[in-house]
């Protein structure tokens, strides 16, 4: 018997909610969230690119100060397929070039009525501020070095079904690069915490945040030491646009030193995996052996789960907002 | 009971019908056309972005040859709210970079068979030439310092609403700022006086176009003098980019003289309210405290007046265009 | 009898099939292939801007590395009126500007369930590349001096509608101008031979590829004498983007020279038709009085063509690749 898509939705949900209206920092994520999100994702997943209505009438505004390809065109097309009406505003075309602040473009944007709207800028702390002052849902797509909440909930999820369970109690997780420009390791050290994983670190000293041991994870400076035993092999880009190059000698010796290798990723455990969230840098962070050929690999899985996880939180999100009205204030 | 919302729609319309087929200057809105807009924009403004299928099968572009983040998207999710398939041309892209002419893209353009085009340039008279030369209906989303026809006719819908009346007789606007770089001014100017406003501006003698007295309007240096008894506190951007920083001494002395201040504004008359197209400058052409907050500030209503006029004329335009073909020149 | 708009379409294919999963180069179109284009790509052009519900819960996304105004628009249009929903990648927002390879990023794009991926690169050859790697069907958009296959096929649907036939055979096609930096004539003259077409080029020495004669043709290096006796003048432009102007003494030399002006068509068949594949630079490529006005010019016509083209191949391609996954190779 095939099960129809919608159906299939809404059972998986039976009539759950989320607690939150914006989506600015995986701390806001309940443990209830949480697995209301990854039920979801997971059933929105089994149904690839179909076209379902539940967002009909509404609208998305994807605001992209900072231009991001995969996050944008990802949110983009998971609300298309939510049925939602959407426009993008890139940094490029956007008004905040003719000296208008972020908030009044905020404010001219939730003037449309959107239902929600997704934010990327290049400063941390933006969405947040943004979630106060307008009526639209607000989810995060990255604020500076800060957070990229949907991407923590789609590593979480790749992590999770991987080993087949709803916790990463008992598991290492071996976090490689520049952790220091990471959005991408701000969101996730957070939820390996609340998933109980065991977190590890290894970088150059120059690329580690002052105090980053408060998250409650162990520094490592020697790659392969942190790498042997690891469940999850997560390697992260140097972000040179942000300027990390000046923090290391050459691109060649960081791949030397951090670049995950076969023989690197044998050191951790049989059935590790290895996580990247994209774009990667073949050679430089990642040997090109690995990407998308080893079996370990669970790189463009990422990329599927992350649609599977922003259509979640659009459809959660929008459902909530449509009963609640956001309580904010205008400045 | 609840009203369908095209029932609401059709209703309102009542069969009525546009007298253009082109919307490229204020001066072809009769008093039928208008009364026309303002009630169906009315009601669409009740539904907010609720999915009529009104234009289903109709294709619209947006030619933005000049960028602009609030009225592309404006139309945008307006044609998308009719069930139009929509895709947009920016300057960055568009073919004049490789030497072609406003005229062979936009019959290019046409030659896709779209009902409605949308063109904006920095150029003044480009959507008028156009006009005349392509199938599709050209809706002029502004062009130099010229005029900006939308623009005007959501304006014209906010100052209507708030004094609940059909004109503006007995009523006083004044302008303050860069009326020299506005198209926004040239779309308002001729709205208002045929909406029996009277009209003041107020900006420095660098700013204000010659021959300006000629719209039937007063000139004042005073910002002070023009905004006191007035009705209405219509502020203008500095327009940097087209070059206006070159007109004056300083924007510190500029935001002195011209900026709307608290104390300024309350020489209005005390239900006077405050406008501005946007983007704002804030502290520059209006106090930070105004532009949000102050409940005289009818900014935010003007952006979501915008999104109904616009869907009224895509909705009239095309149904007027389904049954009249233009005459056009080829050329 | 009015006949039901996708009736029409589902008679006039009359469950005929593509051989190809990808449409790289027009060497993979068979005859049969061709013909059941053609058929399918006038009855799309029988109901205009229709929106057909054939490819509903297919996305397709454009990826455009190198940016193209009509071709990328007239891709988007055409998918939305199938009801596919789409996305667009441009040059500039692209994860490639961050180091990352075309592979990765076509991948990363397939992980995302798409249907479809329209690719234009500033390199020959990556489009075939991306076919063999991702699950996705690819549509050259054109890659570099190679090939542009949709160009092709609606080339040859004018030149058929116009001499109502299907081949070329006993018919003259002279091309003129740039061949050397043309994707377009790449596809157009392999699709000339197989029609066979006789056809001749008219160009100087510096604007021809090394071994041109090994398509079959003649070549000229008097335009006059080349277009004496055509059926079809079928002008180039000279692409100054791709360092064209270098090849030549003076834009107005060559205007002279090779430009299509009254006289030099007159040289044609009294029946014969005047083509450009767009953007025209007027006065350069073709007389200005000819583009749009002169009865022989088939310009906009192509421009119809090609949306009518596009249309075909997204119906047809994606319900080939619903029945039938493609074998790919992971690198």
């Amino acid at each position: 018997m095939t099960v129809n898509p919608a159906d299939d939705l809404i059972q998986t949900r039976a009539s759950r909610d989320l607690s939150f209206l914006d989506l600015v920092s995986i701390d806001q994520v309940t443990d209830k969230d949480f697995s209301l999100i990854m039920d979801v994702a997971r059933a929105f997943r089994r149904h690839g690119t179909y076209k379902f209505d539940f967002n009909k009438g509404l609208s998305l505004m994807n605001a992209f100060f900072e231009s991001s390809t995969r996050t944008m065109a990802s949110f983009d097309l998971c609300a298309k397929q939510l049925s939602m009406d959407t426009s993008n505003l890139s940094s490029s075309s956007s008004s905040t070039t003719k000296g208008e602040s972020y908030l009044d473009t905020a404010l001219t944007l939730d003037s449309y009525n959107l239902k929600i709207i997704t934010v990327r800028t290049r400063e941390a702390g933006v969405p947040e501020f943004l979630a106060r002052h307008v009526n639209a849902g607000i989810i995060s797509a990255g604020d500076g070095w800060h957070e990229h909440p949907t991407q923590g909930l789609l590593d979480a999820l790749t992590m999770l079904d991987h080993f087949k369970s709803t916790t990463l109690e008992g598991r290492t997780v071996t976090i490689v690069g520049d952790i220091l420009h990471s959005r991408v390791f701000g969101s996730l050290v957070r939820l390996l915490k609340k998933l109980k994983a065991t977190v590890r670190v290894a970088a150059p000293e120059t690329l580690l945040p002052v105090g980053v041991e408060n998250f409650g994870l162990t520094v490592y400076h020697d790659a392969d030491a942190a790498i042997t035993g690891a469940d999850v092999v997560y390697a992260l880009r140097v972000q040179e646009e942000r300027g990390a190059a000046g923090f290391i000698p050459t691109l060649r010796e960081y791949s030397k030193m951090y670049g995950i290798s076969k023989r690197r990723l044998d050191l951790a455990k049989p059935d590790a995996i290895l996580m990247h969230p994209g774009p990667v840098r073949r050679d430089i962070d990642v040997h090109s052996a690995l990407v998308a050929v080893d079996e370990r690999s669970h790189i463009l899985q990422q990329v599927e789960n992350g649609a599977a996880v922003r259509k979640a939180l659009l459809w959660l999100m929008a459902s909530r907002l449509n009963g609640k009205k956001k309580e904010i204030v205008r400045k």
